[in-house]
């Protein structure tokens, strides 16, 4: 497998990291209308939306941010020698136009956008956005049958509704997504859930259906190699999504986002965590819910574009 | 005119100004089963909501905020001498609870909260939110006919629609405004209006409707006092609302919101306009648009909570 | 067990976490006038002072800040499940006013306010104010006779005595306390001690009266479970204070304090030593040296009222 | 005078502000190697290179924030009505790639890019950078015959050298363009110069030139109209290079540069004095020493770009 | 008048900006033992004191900061061309060790320091510290007899007392100074008074002994040229004290201080009011209420060194 | 072995910490024209200077910032209980002025200062300046005979050349170090390498020359104690050099540097490393790449210097 050098990305040491107009990770710009758009294997697209956030907005501000800091990255990964785009052809491919007043229309273009990738034959890695993206998003990944999914996060994202009824926000997407039979739950695994609860309701929800959730101190009591066998267990080789909201970190290492909660792994396991998804068969995966506004120091940016490249290179990995 | 102690604020002699549960300028908190509601007369109120914004977020944390900064305030005009706590009761009404995931049903929950206002007789002065929290204010206080209304704004927030025609965001309000019969047009005037723009179809709505704008280089040119003479007139005894948005200040003086346009009048100013409004026929007044996630050190807040105070003088002059 | 509905705070379903006056945890404020003073069970206190500090002031503003970021505070713990407000009838009680002109008028009135606890058998949760206030806190609650204490902290704050002679500082409260048979230093234990020191006058008279002293050291060789069972030991079934100096954590987690000391615990062992409280006999608990001017992104005052829900859940478990 | 759509900036009301990668000004980005690079007609190009800065480093991070800040820009002239980007073809070109470890390869890379430019008869719209940058630049368009020269900033930059000798400095460069031929001294005028000073050598070397200082208090004292008339005459209608150092602006509108001067102009003026080159033979432009690393809020990028397009609006003008 | 070049400050143009110990404007350190110290002139001395603010802490770091932001300052006044250093000999004495737990025991040893200053005759130009500062210094200055002052303030500082009879804070040290016989109260103005009020019992105080106050309103109304020229008419010729808070400049230039007023001056005037006390008789001056907590970027203490040097001129003057 | 008092610093019980002019832990500061700079033994000093930064500058304001943040270090080690400052005469000796425009004349004065703290006898402890400072130290230690190095960074620091050839960078000083002789590669170890990679060039030339690489995951793998003992293995008895740059921590503990690397060690493990240097030949040592513009907080500044104070505990042990 080797991609075309059209679309590697640019060196620092022949153009310092600093400068450039900032794409993801330095690739090419492609529109949908560029020439050479199908020939994309691997699409990173941003969705700078956040309508559905029910506490503290922001990562509408996300794939910004994420694209500054990503040209931080270089071509090789520092642990397993991988180089991965080398190995398929990888392209910024600009970002989903929301509709930030109104929640069903933006739902509607993302859903339209991903088809057309789905046509092309493009997997997405997706740069939030708050958690609702997702949903959209599997829309159009899903559409033929059921995914499995992998998801890192503090919260289930499983509620029901809120505020008396509204059922589409940032902590209903993967209700909704089993609802519509989007996800198999049964393929589904929530890791490092953790915080204060409203309530049981999303747990019980999760157990009705068979989503295995792996609270945080079960996660740290046996260890991320076993719980990600695990993991690799549940999803088997059948079509999997990665979602990884970058709260699933512990805020120290990842203050940008709208509802830290304390307690959770450090930046070495934030990575490694993802390394354990080689091999597995990702049609797609989301990087969700950095906040730029509440990320003072761009920490934040640079650890999600750090994971995003583990997440490519998983994504890769034979 | 004097009103009862037991809505007076609490004073940085007794209680230093960084101690107590932060309420509006230090006065009683009364929800609105308080056995003393009904006594209230102008009622301080927090909207945080800013599901309307088109750029970026954050007025849903202003009125936190606001509330934080207001206890710097003393119970003094320190030019005019006017003690407004001891002339009228005031007190803090609390926050109307928005949906921060769905525009209508937060549009209605506010008319709601303030049509409760205008039966008790309460005079409102809000803390929003977004611009447009205006307009399910506007609802309430017009409901029986259109009021005047005096605007310090860098934007004329007379757009028709946005992102192809979504009617209901921070750009729009006065639009809808004066399409429900809620403002008399020939009695709007908006000043400081400035910054780089999309077209005209704002400012000729305007034309065709007399809303009279004073662009910032003619208020610069006459200087406040002239353009104030103006505004008294354009509005004159009859009813009259005050919506001042924070970004008609310089954002040097009130970098905290979320689309700022350089070039506007200082601090002083900011605070002169408002004790030209003395004497005027006040139904309701708000401050909008501060943004804590921008206000990176708090200096909006203090100054949007500084001009809360000349407005509540306003309020109370004769 | 089971509390009073009158006492429950409110739901971030029902109300969006960033919208309402902020008392703690969203539990009604009460003033001790208040007709239901006396039902309280638990009181949540503020004390604003820091007139104690000898190096980098700030903790005065710790319970404005506490009391912010608590809104995101949820009814249930997320590991044990315990939902504490429902088992005893909790409220904010409001800030103890201090001078912070004048430490000896400051500690009269914060035991004033305490021993009105003590006589309605309210037990208290504090939100300091620098380590000086668990000395007045002290006055009150073990006037009958000395208390055990659990104590977390990078510092022992064991000192006779800073500047030539000055007795009341931050860094001596529990050298008073023993002095003046508040405590007894054999129930004493003390969890976290690091950082460069000026000599070994603290330890030599922590020696001398029995206080132990767990250095980080030797916390992190052993683990958290197995030094909290020495720590239950050493305090036993009789009457218990738990002082929480937030500089405890590592700066990493929680840098808005005055002294910081690397190389100290994370988020999540912040909360897990507090959980090994469960059953002890708590007559009191406080989080002190919260400092919001060096808390640039609000992340210690989170981390803060995380371990005060802990040591909330602590208190109410049989 | 119309331009071809091709070149026309994206509105914010079909994709909101924060969405897209950033260009400038949100135009389309063309390499030189671009099949349309012969159409544009004013190129808005970065420079990211500070090695020349003898104090505070940070305007090599420049041209990345101006472009995030210049998707705030809209299409039309608020004061004005102009609209330039019907004018004339805009594009962004890019950015320089400097060497930052050699300041003489890094001038050599910038003359050259600079020469393709004038070769296309493009004329360049330059974000920088350090003042240093304007040397190379300079050394490509005035070529052919010297320019004239209208310099907003506080400090003359018309040092012989530093630390003993150094000649290339940011402190330097018109010292260096007047000896090189590049400007004409008798058509350079230098306006807002103030702060403490080392010496007179700078002011010497202007006078003996017939290089025009116009000192701040100087400024204030005949206001900015009239000021501008001066220099309007002093360049005349003869080739003019306009040279915008962001320090010109007091640091409360623009703290993020590196050696800023207290009591400058304010934001209005900083717009304003602009506006006046309106018809000046502008043979390019640039805005410098812009610091990121000094500022916080992003207000001096967007004060940049705002000043940048008053520039493009200057060059566009008849 | 021709000074000692031992007393002269390092040059950035031999040494960068950024580099070397930080002392005061890059002038030698010398503590009282030192063998040069009686050839001292002016001294520059830290108070790092904030024990008698009543509103938020900080100026206790103000010293250090002010020595950081003074090696921006260069050796020649950009107007008058006044070169201070060559002048006089002028050194940074370091700071007075308070005791931050003590405002008795702190008074002491500050006005003992500043005594020895008068001994060896040492004009002393002060870096504080909260405001009560000025009390114990102006007790060493004006043990003999009675000094006028120009007082540049937001704040009266004339309060009687505080939370109940605390007579020594920050908000009172003019009102101990005149009760003391420290000030000819015929000979003080306070310039740039402001904000909201407690009360009128300051400005009663300041009218029965004959304290000119020129509130705000007037300062703009009048130009602040016509305010100093009355302000040297009320000193005349005989002793005087500068004592200058750097609330009395706006917050959006001046943001890091405890207790900021906005609608006051920008840093051109911040200067200015200085620059027009040159020739007075000046016997000390003082900078006080700088708050480093609070201001985020610095740039309250690089205008309140700037403002320092123009005191020194001002100071050195004939 | 006992120091001369002369050169103890100032003890925070006596000048509270926030107080006096800033050196590097209180020290007393000697140029080297002081009468008794021979008799310093350690000398601390500041080499203000990031010329050779490929990424993002700010290192040369390291110095000063760590100065600041040094004034929190008290007299003992809290784990081992060594009082260094009582063993050996320690001494701040300022900072090598560089040159900030001229990478070869700063590397001739940072080269030539060093030689005299050789011929004097003094062992000096750094804080940089990016990670090129270390070349032109080792060139003056290195003089004699190749010295053995232990490295802590996230990077190797042994590229070839940067940007088409530029040999002289933050990223080649080893490699440079090695050809010339300084370095005797089989006693070289580098601990912590980690991140993304250009290539395996770096990785190549260490294999080549017998460099010994230790990467992060190995690190963790086998826990810190066993990875020291090789490391003092592969050093011996000989003269060693140790060079610390602050990336070799994870960022959320150390955010403020240029080129951050998730993924690193936490605080306890910063100092923990360096205690397992007791005992070993050391030359020198240094502190890098810590850049107060990357630093909001100060957090890094006082990590390094906590790191700095174990360094010159293990200067000074047996």
């Amino acid at each position: 497998m080797s991609s075309d050098p059209y679309f590697h990305p640019v060196s620092g040491f022949d153009l310092p990291r600093f400068a450039g107009v900032p794409t993801f990770m330095r690739l090419p710009h492609l529109a949908p209308d560029h020439p050479r758009f199908g020939d994309v294997q691997i699409g990173l697209v941003g969705v700078p939306w956040d309508s559905g956030t029910t506490n503290r907005p922001g990562p509408r501000h996300g794939p910004r941010q994420l694209r500054d800091a990503s040209t931080m990255i270089r071509a090789q990964n520092g642990i397993t020698g991988l180089r991965p785009f080398e190995r398929v052809n990888c392209a910024d491919l600009g970002d989903v136009g929301p509709n930030p007043a109104d929640i069903q229309d933006s739902m509607t273009r993302i859903t339209a956008f991903y088809e057309q990738l789905v046509q092309e034959g493009i997997r997405p890695l997706t740069a939030g956005g708050d958690h609702l993206t997702s949903l959209p998003v599997l829309r159009a990944l899903a559409r033929q049958r059921p995914v499995g999914m992998i998801h890192f996060d503090s919260h289930t994202d499983l509620f029901h509704s809120y505020f008396g009824g509204t059922l589409y926000t940032h902590g209903t997407p993967f209700r909704r997504a089993v609802e519509e039979g989007l996800l198999d739950p049964k393929r589904v695994v929530q890791i490092g859930i953790r915080g204060t609860a409203y309530d049981m309701e999303d747990r019980d929800f999760a157990k009705s259906v068979g989503i295995r959730i792996i609270p945080i101190e079960e996660y740290f009591a046996r260890g991320y190699a076993d719980v990600m066998a695990e993991a690799r267990a549940i999803v088997g080789s059948d079509p999997t999504y990665i979602s990884y909201d970058i709260d699933f970190v512990d805020p120290a290492f990842a203050p940008g986002t709208g509802t830290p909660e304390i307690g959770g792994p450090n930046s070495f396991e934030a990575l490694a965590v993802v390394r354990e998804l080689a091999g597995l068969n990702i049609v797609g995966a989301d990087m969700v819910e950095v906040s730029p506004p509440f990320d003072a120091t761009g920490a934040t940016a640079y650890l999600g574009v750090s994971v995003m490249f583990e997440l490519l290179c998983a994504m890769v990995s034979d």
